[in-house]
């Protein structure tokens, strides 16, 4: 059978210039490896089981269903592949470079972060948290797609409560701070990030204390009230 | 002929639940419309002259075709529909809600900022430019869309050189004023507003100064040097 030349591409012989919408997300946390000082910005990825790329790492995803929506689809794949379920997930970046992929694929990118506590060990076959600041080769391009969320990740952690999306409710100052020094990977001056921080308005006191091996920190919550940068008009509709 | 089922989505009966990929951009310029005192945010809407919403106004956009890479895809639209070249276009956001379209279309939503004297009134057949904050009913989420474009516009302008984008090389600090006033839709207090840019760093002093019907206003031009949110990787690689 010879292909025709086909004006539509819906035809039978759409196949060969057929785009498809695929998902992927990006879930950072924040692990404290052994021996190191500091906990590390990580992320889950997943081993590929077929071709393209099969064996090599990937980041958790998977393709559009025509009937479901963006943000469906990334949950949806995401716990299928990781079995992680992150309360809220945001849309990150479109990749759709010609060459990303052996057939032309859209790859709608979305990102969380997780609490230590949520990202739990639970070996999930084909699934490995991974060092976000030293990782493989990965499938496709998904090594550019971890460098441009670490860019918004470092990016945000400026003007939004973004670091609240890694810490408990209440947290110390000393806390709030090692997540600011984690993602943006150097250390800050604690008496200047406290005098910050206290001058922005986002966080509210609590009556309650952090003990146990040092003295006593205060726990602070983050000032709900505060109109910082959130997701705007599709926070409310989508 | 009778539909069988399918579950090779690149298969001959695929027309039924095929996502296709389309492309559209929000070009944002100040337009000061006869009678007001002062500038507007405006936007071209191209009319559609083909079904679904025929007749009614879009955004500038098409397909994606298979070839091409995302951003070349909106430049081209662009060009197409309304004869606009901005010399830098943003992705936005993708939208792909099921029921957005009669069909399933996903659409990647582009940006840009151009000056009054870049967004040319001569006139394209089926285009027109209108007051981003008082538009019709448009096709599609086309209203939502925009309304997204203009919230991050506000948001983008506090953290970023921005406003650069709707003004000439050499400015006043009225005329930078005046930007973001028209952005924000509100007025700003000229002593304020002076002492916060001049505080920020973000602004080199020139020698030159604006003459006219008032007294002489020195120009100021953009500090490249400051690293604000720009693009960050993705600048780099695209």
């Amino acid at each position: 059978m010879t292909r025709t030349s086909t004006l539509d591409p819906r035809s039978a012989d759409a196949s060969v210039d057929v785009t498809r919408v695929a998902v992927s997300t990006v879930i950072f946390t924040l692990r404290r490896l052994p021996g190191a000082d500091a906990p590390r910005v990580a992320l889950p990825l997943v081993r590929r089981t077929r071709d393209p790329h099969e064996g090599q790492w990937a980041l958790p995803g998977g393709w559009l269903d025509v009937a479901e929506g963006l943000d469906a689809a990334a949950s949806r794949t995401l716990a299928e592949t990781t079995g992680l379920s992150p309360s809220y997930l945001e849309q990150l970046y479109a990749f759709g470079a010609v060459d990303r992929s052996p057939t032309r694929v859209v790859s709608i990118v979305y990102w969380a972060l997780i609490r230590p506590d949520e990202a739990s060990d639970d070996s999930v076959e084909n699934v490995q948290w991974f060092d976000a600041a030293s990782l493989p080769a990965l499938a496709f391009d998904h090594n550019d797609i971890v460098e441009y969320a670490l860019w918004r990740l470092r990016n945000k952690v400026g003007y939004s409560r973004i670091a609240h999306g890694l810490l408990a409710d209440e947290f110390t100052l000393a806390e709030l701070r090692e997540v600011y020094e984690s993602i943006l990977d150097r250390r800050l001056d604690p008496a200047n990030f406290r005098r910050q921080v206290e001058n922005s308005g986002t966080l509210i006191p609590t009556d309650r204390f952090r003990t146990g091996s040092h003295r006593p920190a205060r726990l602070y919550r983050y000032n709900q009230d505060v109109e910082l940068a959130d997701r705007g008009p599709l926070g409310v509709r989508q």
